[in-house]
């Protein structure tokens, strides 16, 4: 179980403050400490700490970069650091997004059959140079043997589906296999989708190797592996997490970077819109989606970073050119159609449809991954994972729709169709005397391919509502965008083609009359099949603005703005009215990460009184004196306690505070102090005042501690309403906050303490959601 | 002068604090003071305290919502009414720009003739049934006359020449006289862009009137007749104030937004939006303009419900089509041909202008309205307003490019040429044989139109670059971002006509040959204009995103960004490296709003001791004791001092605090005991404790006022740096923060002495700032 460790760990560990004093920090540094600064695994950083850290390591540049010209240079070359860890993020992702959707396409195709000019080829660079363009004709393009053929000679019969048939479901497995294989032996943490954990460590959250090279290395081979056998998942989280990992990698060739977990977030933050730019070809979209859904302190300056990075991203996934349009977007649609006002009846049911499977797939999904981790199903992740890939192949294969990948299908379900077009979906019966330009052909009734179409499609639904609940979460990498979105293009197909119909055929109807003359082209089937997707996958994640501007990006065009907009807020106000969580905080509940939600609105009557600790009955907060304690009594307290850090205070009859100190540091500082300083001995007084406290002759020497106190320790009285203590918490990042009244230390909240709270005030069980 | 009143009440007032403890401030508000909640003109607001007051509102409509069905809908209505603002919101600005637009339109060409058809109808209009579409030919529309035409009979020769320049200064004086006139009668805050004051306002400061019913009518009046009067100014920025007075308005509709200044703010974000939306008809660059240059508080909530205000404000511009292209963009252009790298330098020399353009207006521009502000020259307002646009209409008529209104020239100068284009600008000398389609005109050598244009537009640039420094400032509604991009597309065309002609005479030079073949359509002049657009609009505003962004809407696709983002960044690096701060910071410094700038990062040592009051030789500072104040103590204390709130301590010996209560509180709690409660004279003691103190029985009734008391008042201790100070008062929007050592009370920090600060370590008159 991959977060055993991290149990254990956080159980027992209890939040530490650093001192964020300006002056005391600089002494601090310059002692030989190892380690200072950096967090343990599974730690919360202070935000406020890091800041400051940053802004230290900026004066001191500054200030250096007067002395020669060489420093200045270096200030100069520190200031423009960041914008060159943006470039090589968005050309390393963009990169490795092309290639990534390169290998896609042709294992996708080598399931089916092998391009005998170059077996390297997809399909479709494999029949390029015919000049068949529909998808029906593609096929026949000679160099392209399907297994079969190539095999037995035969392409046609019985015998020669049957082999194409196991062959196809053999590579399925053999590629899902490979894929838990190598996330089970070198990279556990390269499952899932990554953005509940992106979520988390944004927030400011420690876990270490979650964005390394092994990570980013194996997430991105097994990635190509996944979408290739054909399972029901998508590559866009993971790409997120791919970027971010890029982003992660780059932070280390710079100090700026890599010594500050505050700015190194800010790197993140910019690599996550640049995975979501390469992911759908939006950058707009990507740095919205950042904005909105991924990052929780994203500065002005950041939006503009992540905006190029995403930008660089962009472009060199076009340079690449994956997807042979030399388009920059994953779905490029052209609508030659406005639409009318009537049709926003059937979008707005389509924004139901889509909440509805939010608020069903979200429950079934976490009621399953719950019971993964409770019961026998977790300790067997290769089977899991093998026996879902057989059931999808082996159901997906009779059916076309499913049977290629799904980003196909929603590319096919999104299009117009062209007068051209051969595809099942576009097998209208034309009018023989049209003569009118092959943009705007006027809607036709049905030929029998698109009645047989609608039920095949209607079956791929069901197999893709059924079969994406049990695979997000497998232990490989999966994303949800394109299942959410192959959900919702299946279902706002079905109802376009179904309002086509009814249009065509009564166009009388009062509904139709004002809007559709007979002979025009009134219905977009098409742009249902987008408002769909938008609407599912607004149900899931919960995205608004960043969906809207991924979608319009898509288009291109403003004109279909208002459908999709209003299927997403249909999307989301049915959702929300299930349940507040998307997927994505779903799972970071699911996973007990601490994550102080932003939209969470804490709106109760508590007061930080009812929520610090030492609760009423337990003993009292465990402190230190200012020049009283002795090292063995320090010691003592060290081993007794597991708290990471303990407030000072004047005498334990006044309680007035002095700072806080941290338990590593003291451990460090009187370990320091007893190897190099004379005198020190178990009943020497520790002291953190300026002055050396008045003692005996007899006394042993004292041992000044002031150096590791931080002076300006964060407070509250108890009189403070939690609603402000929670504000407080997560606008300046803290990690703790001591509580007193009237001058005197009462106790101490930590963000464990405040996350507890705020569950069992919404009826949760705080157990499950801080230590499941 | 109208910011008088507000400098007198400034340089009295010091901010208060009132309560954020959710308890105590129910039992507060059940009291029948009046006006409790509000705060005075000019003040400061405590975002904390408006957010729990919102809490503790919705807190009340969900515990009633249980009991009745009618409470249930009105909860509903509730939750629902921020839904409906922004609609409100949209359909209204959407409306007014509409109007605007074609008001103006209507009015710039009443300057220079009339359409006898019908005497409301502007050339475009008068002359939209006639079949000619090009600049020149429309001229030449019977309906159309000049106003020398109509007068004299005679359309050509000096005298008509003479009468026409005539009649075009006077009607731009008339014009301008009537905006100035109004402005200083009926609404003395519609002048200007608005941009700087409502960036304040929404930082949490209080202006009343502002955004008020006059403000509104009198700045969308003056609006049309200042941009009509030709002066060297847009609508943009005040659009952006319009918005917001319909945000205003529709916020007194629910008493949600209209008695909680932290919610009213959220609605004036999303109004902001809606107001760049219609400027340039950009729903995702308004959004952005919105987050990134004109917002403080901007949750997730409010991004979401700015698109939909934005998206409708667009839709109802649209509905209204006063552009007449049915586009919904104010400058739509398409370009046919692709950039190439080697363009980048060009773009990026563009960038380069940009940049040092907008450092120069912003220097000479304040400098001016210093000089303003400072000599008689402010007195005469009505005076300078006509002085100026008298120079500008003289100088402007002669020039065909300056004439002509702003905007009608940035689109000509955006334009790609069409082969039938007949404007000067498109005067190329065209090859016989060319039979290709009208789209992909190559490269062609200039024509004489094309030299004696580029004169024209030299002259026109130096013209226009010298008049906006003197315009802006003015007491007319003036925005900023036509003017500049004018700047900008002049500067850029001029340039792009030089490449272009040396692409075509020299495409055998090194740089040309790799990417331009002879008879290729290398080179769009238009695509200059607007990347120098965007160069000069960066660096007048300093904006980044949404400057990309809003043009990436005009262009609609994403071919076109690399160039100007390049030219955006560029623009900035420049301007940053002359100063800071962009136009609309630096006239809220030159007018002294208390503005905590996001993005400024304080950087210094300083500690919180080094800027609380009192300073080291002051009187102690002003506070109350928790159970030994008379009555009569308390009144002298108010008389003598003029804060707006005092501390409470346990007493004067122990200097413990307890709690912060507000002067105006106290002021009414004790008039109010006077009147009403028996026993209550000038020796009673006051006290703030929950049980009454022991007293002797010879003493009055003592006065209990722990209600207006705030338990939680926000403290830190003196040697926290000055730099988390800053940080705690800009995200959580503090008014005040109380400084303690060891529980005991130093001094207090107030947003005023911050400022201060900031202002003394930036090495800027402090007074200048804030007292301007």
């Amino acid at each position: 179980h991959i977060y055993k460790q991290w149990q254990s760990l956080f159980c027992a560990a209890t939040p530490t403050e650093e001192m964020n004093g300006a002056g005391n920090l600089m002494d601090f540094l310059d002692e030989p400490f190892p380690d200072v600064g950096t967090y343990e695994d599974f730690h919360t950083i202070d935000w406020l700490r890091e800041k400051s850290r940053d802004t230290d390591r900026h004066r001191k540049i500054t200030s250096k970069s007067k002395e020669s010209m060489w420093e200045l240079i270096k200030s100069l070359l520190d200031a423009w650091s960041g914008w060159v860890v943006m470039l090589l993020i968005g050309l390393l992702s963009g990169t490795l997004a092309g290639v990534i959707d390169l290998a896609v396409d042709w294992m996708t195709d080598l399931k089916e059959g092998v391009c005998l000019s170059a077996f390297w080829y997809s399909h479709e660079q494999c029949c390029w140079t015919s000049n068949e363009t529909t998808f029906d004709d593609r096929d026949k393009c000679p160099q392209w043997q399907k297994w079969a053929e190539l095999m037995t000679g035969h392409a046609e019969g019985a015998g020669a589906y049957v082999l194409n048939y196991f062959l196809y479901v053999l590579w399925a497995l053999l590629f899902s296999f490979l894929a838990v294989s190598l996330v089970r032996v070198f990279a556990p943490y390269a499952c899932g989708s990554g953005i509940p954990e992106i979520k988390t460590i944004l927030s400011g959250f420690i876990i270490r190797g979650y964005l390394g090279k092994w990570t980013l290395l194996i997430k991105t081979v097994t990635l190509v592996l996944a979408v290739s056998s054909g399972l029901s998942l998508g590559k866009e989280g993971p790409l997120v997490h791919v970027a971010c990992c890029c982003g992660n990698l780059f932070c280390s060739l710079f100090s700026k970077y890599s010594k500050n977990e505050g700015k190194r977030r800010e790197v993140l933050s910019a690599a996550a819109a640049a995975g979501v730019s390469v992911a759908f070809g939006a950058p707009i979209g990507g740095v919205l989606f950042s904005l909105e859904e991924v990052s929780y302190y994203f500065p002005l300056k950041t939006l503009w970073r992540s905006f190029f990075a995403a930008l660089v991203a962009a472009f060199t996934l076009r340079s690449i050119n994956p997807f042979g349009n030399s388009r920059l977007v994953l779905f490029y649609v052209e609508y030659h159609t406005p639409w009318y006002m009537a049709e926003l009846v059937p979008f707005i049911l389509l924004g139901v449809f889509g909440g509805l499977w939010g608020t069903l797939f979200i429950r079934a999904n976490i009621a399953w991954c719950r019971r993964r981790k409770t019961t026998q199903l977790g300790k067997y992740p290769v089977l899991e994972v093998i026996a879902v890939t057989g059931i999808t192949a082996v159901l997906a294969y009779p059916n076309p729709y499913t049977r290629r990948s799904t980003s196909e299908l929603i590319s096919e379900l999104f299009n117009d169709c062209g007068a051209l077009e051969s595809s099942q979906l576009c097998d209208y019966i034309n009018n023989p005397n049209m003569s009118r330009p092959v943009d705007d052909i006027p809607d036709r009734p049905a030929g029998p391919g698109v009645y047989n179409a609608l039920w095949q499609l209607a079956l791929a639904l069901i197999f893709k509502i059924v079969i994406t609940i049990f695979t997000f979460g497998m232990k490989i990498p999966s994303g949800l965008f394109i299942p959410s979105m192959a959900v919702g293009a299946i279902a706002g197909r079905i109802v376009g083609i179904a309002v086509e119909q009814m249009a065509y055929h009564h166009h009388d109807w009062i509904i139709f009359k004002n809007w559709c003359r007979p002979g025009a082209d009134c219905v977009t089937p098409g742009l249902y099949a987008m408002v769909g997707a938008a609407a599912c996958l607004g149900g899931v994640t919960r995205m608004t603005v960043s969906l809207v501007v991924i979608m319009f990006e898509l288009t291109g065009g403003l004109e279909y703005i208002v459908p999709l907009m209003a299927a997403a807020v249909t999307s989301k106000w049915v959702a929300d009215a299930f349940g507040k969580e998307g997927i994505y905080e779903s799972h970071i509940q699911l996973n007990g990460y601490p994550y102080l939600d932003v939209r969470d609105e804490f709106t109760h009557r508590t007061l930080a009184t009812d929520v610090m600790r030492p609760r009423r009955n337990d003993p009292p907060l465990a402190v230190l004196t200012q020049d009283s304690t002795t090292v063995e009594d320090v010691e003592t307290l060290i081993k007794d306690t597991d708290y990471n850090g303990f407030p000072v205070v004047v005498s334990r009859e006044s309680e007035r505070l002095i700072g806080f100190v941290q338990r590593r540091d003291l451990t460090l500082a009187i370990k320091n102090a007893r190897q190099k300083q004379d005198g020190v001995v178990s009943s020497s007084v520790v002291y953190f005042t300026e002055d050396a406290p008045q003692l005996l002759a007899s006394n042993p020497q004292p041992l000044k501690l002031r150096r590791i106190l931080n002076l300006s320790p964060f407070t509250v009285t108890d009189h403070t309403p939690m609603e402000t203590v929670v504000d407080i918490f997560r606008k300046l990042g803290l990690r703790q906050c001591l509580v007193t009244r009237s001058g005197r230390l009462l106790g101490i909240i930590t963000k464990k303490d405040v996350l507890r709270h705020m569950a069992q005030m919404m009826n949760q069980d705080p157990e499950s959601i801080m230590f499941n």
